[in-house]
């Protein structure tokens, strides 16, 4: 049985005590996810873990920290993945900015939600998920999977996204995505 | 497979737009929880729920809103529950407040973690859980748990928590129950 604990989470920055971070992408890292080359060492976006066993009684939570800014019309995003254990569901509370969350099923579906302060977005097995910083301000939210799950980035490598989110002159905009491979 | 969706939570006061109030306990409803008896139409607290299927795939979220009171000098809590499926974890993000999280195991191990803005409580399975008020505001907290965990609040009732939380001369204070029922 596992002993109880506690971390403490910044809800504007997203740091978690004690701190683990599990991923910092830069640029040079999403190489190949954006229609424009991209390089550098600037960091896009970070993970924070909290650890527990990977069974399917526990909950793996993070904080992702998603900074602000573009490549070419392209927000700074996430790369994006399934999970492996296919039918697993994840849930996202965004504590700071505003983003939109995009998600994708196998056979070629899309959809996408709103993330800012406060939204609770329900992403449900069987859907590709990838986070979008769409304003000024780096996107913090607070996810929640169950433990199991597991990470497929690779179709996403593959295949891509069906849609794009891009800044418009009045906005973001969700365009198609011309190089997605449909199966 | 489920469609996306998104709940907007007001992370001050826990409300959840569009709203699903699941419970309202009252202090009527709270009786033989107390050491001293206890009665009345005020609202101890409530729980905000969206509704997913409960199976080992999905995640139940809710937010609680436990409002700030006393009967005699034990702080306003919730009954508290094991999970019916005990082996199923939960995690709380407190976003408003100040509390204490109790939890016991049934063969009378407890413990305690203080729950503040921005704290990510780890409630493992085995461990039944009840949380605490121990302000002069609304605690307020979002909770993640594993589809099929289910409730099994009839332990609670017949044994109760092997502590209580009460306010001592210079504030919340632990203290044996002494009408706790050990197996």
């Amino acid at each position: 049985m596992l002993q109880p604990f506690t971390r403490v989470l910044d809800l504007g920055t997203g740091d978690i005590a004690p701190e683990n971070r599990l991923v910092r992408r830069r640029l040079s890292d999403m190489r190949g996810a954006y229609a424009e080359d991209c390089d550098g060492a600037q960091v896009v976006y970070e993970v924070f873990n909290i650890d527990v066993p990977e069974t399917n009684s526990e909950l793996q939570t993070c904080t992702t920290r998603l900074y602000n800014g573009k490549v070419g019309d392209e927000y700074f995003m996430t790369k994006g993945h399934f999970h492996e254990v296919r039918d697993r569901s994840e849930v996202y509370l965004t504590t700071s900015g505003y983003g939109r969350l995009v998600m994708a099923t196998e056979d070629g579906r899309y959809a996408i939600e709103e993330m800012r302060p406060g939204s609770m977005n329900y992403i449900p097995g069987g859907w590709s998920h990838r986070s979008v910083n769409v304003a000024d301000e780096p996107l913090v939210f607070f996810a929640a999977y169950i433990g199991d799950s597991g990470h497929d980035y690779g179709s996403i490598e593959e295949r891509g996204f069906p849609v794009l989110v891009v800044e418009g002159p009045s906005g973001p905009e969700v365009v198609p995505n011309p190089r997605y491979q449909s199966s």
